[in-house]
């Protein structure tokens, strides 16, 4: 089953459109997991079972694991999320953009080794770039993202519209021939993101920066929903997996995803009544 | 030392701007190799020990590693290089970009992790993504890519000017305040590279795109050297890696990389004449 349809399913089957991240900072666990060789994947291992059924999607962030040589941790996390939450989406987030030649191997990486549903790319190199991703499964392109500099390059004026629209035609038209597509656009950027679905009306859209990044909620769940509880994948990481930094930390990240999903929710279905 | 002195110092020590990029592929592997299985490690370091003093840098494309679960032996490779060639830089082709605390991620990755000179980068995020990188280490940022479809968002007329002239200048005025930096450029695309030239007269360009890809050798040198012997990695992966599918593979590498390097050498000081 392909990448919107697994989406779908999900947003069904969790009444949410929460995204758990999973960004694993070893100076920040709980004193329980002190000095555990394997402390990385228990961790996330914990907050996927304590978040499953509030969500519709996690999404691992490879560079928390690559840093730390986690990688063989990183393919158990996501086995164990494929196996025990079979419904919940799974989106590497690897922000990948290379040559054909290359990108097939990066496909390989992400769809066979991890068995991520989709995978974030970045859209500068082109069509070719991406094909050998959808070849084999969806892709998430980096749209405007949540940084501060995400302008100096992604506002430019191209023709009488700036380069991050010109970047979402060019996913929803011409790469969604290829197969599933989504894009990223960061919650602190409300408005951008009205203009995003201007032009890619239906397209899943992965939409980090809430919480630490300052990102707004509200108007971002009224502007990128397409339907109450459907069109967005609201990504939090540290203010769920961080929700305490005690032994208590999974009754505290199940707390922290519960209010988040109904914060989510308490605005999707008021937007789509305008 | 720095990515700059050092690149410096191993265009003088080398007298070669052939960069080998390491893209192990198991099944171009001879048939002494079969079945091992450290095979990617002892291929790499078979190509490195035959070619490191024809060469000013080598490059691997961690990709080619990831695919096959082979971190530990991209590891053991880069330690290799090193400590047993430690006039050759070290380049990590990743293309990496994200917002800056995953950026200081995969910087501990790159620096850390695998003790590269430099990183290659991707600019669609902008300054801020970089800067993690810079803070401890060299970047080298997709400007004009090899790939026939780079042009798509690259070539977008941005005020004037397509959008890979305004990475450059990005490149050369506002992120080498940070650090130092360097440019990708297809070989593929001899005429970009000139006008890259044009705004970033003196930062490194890795120059992937001949051989396989049918990039223009002898015009893409003549538009980029900065002098006989500088101002480019010339980045040459397939041709040398699989110059033999035999037994006889680390000769034929070494000839090959020979002719490669001679090639090069001999079109870049007429450049300089005229």
């Amino acid at each position: 089953m392909g990448f919107h349809a697994r989406l779908e399913d999900a947003w069904s089957a969790s009444g949410s459109m929460l995204c758990v991240g999973l960004d694993p900072d070893p100076t920040r666990f709980p004193a329980a997991l002190d000095g555990a060789p394997d402390a990385i994947e228990r961790f996330c291992i914990a907050i996927v079972d304590a978040t499953a059924d509030l969500v519709c999607a996690f999404k691992p962030q490879i560079a928390h694991f690559a840093a730390h040589r986690a990688e063989t941790e990183l393919e158990r996390v996501c086995a164990h999320i494929r196996e025990h939450h079979p419904d919940v989406v799974l989106v590497l987030d690897a922000k990948r953009g290379d040559i054909g030649s290359t990108a097939s191997q990066y496909a390989r990486e992400a769809f066979g080794r991890y068995g991520a549903d989709a995978v974030t790319v970045n859209p500068y190199l082109g069509t070719d770039s991406v094909v050998p991703f959808l070849e084999h499964g969806g892709v998430i392109a980096l749209c405007r993202t949540s940084n501060p500099g995400s302008g100096e390059l992604q506002d430019l004026d191209v023709g009488g519209e700036p380069l991050f629209v010109r970047v979402a035609t060019m996913v929803a038209e011409q790469w969604s021939q290829y197969g599933d597509c989504g894009l990223v656009v960061g919650a602190t950027y409300p408005a951008q993101l009205t203009q995003v679905r201007a032009v890619a009306p239906t397209l899943p859209i992965l939409l980090p920066g809430i919480g630490a990044q300052g990102g707004d909620l509200d108007a971002s769940v009224t502007a990128g929903a397409t339907a109450p509880g459907r069109g967005l994948l609201v990504s939090s990481s540290r203010e769920i997996l961080y929700a305490s930094a005690g032994d208590d930390f999974v009754a505290a990240a199940r707390a922290a995803a519960q209010r988040t999903r109904d914060a989510i929710a308490a605005v999707s279905p008021s937007a789509r009544s305008h």
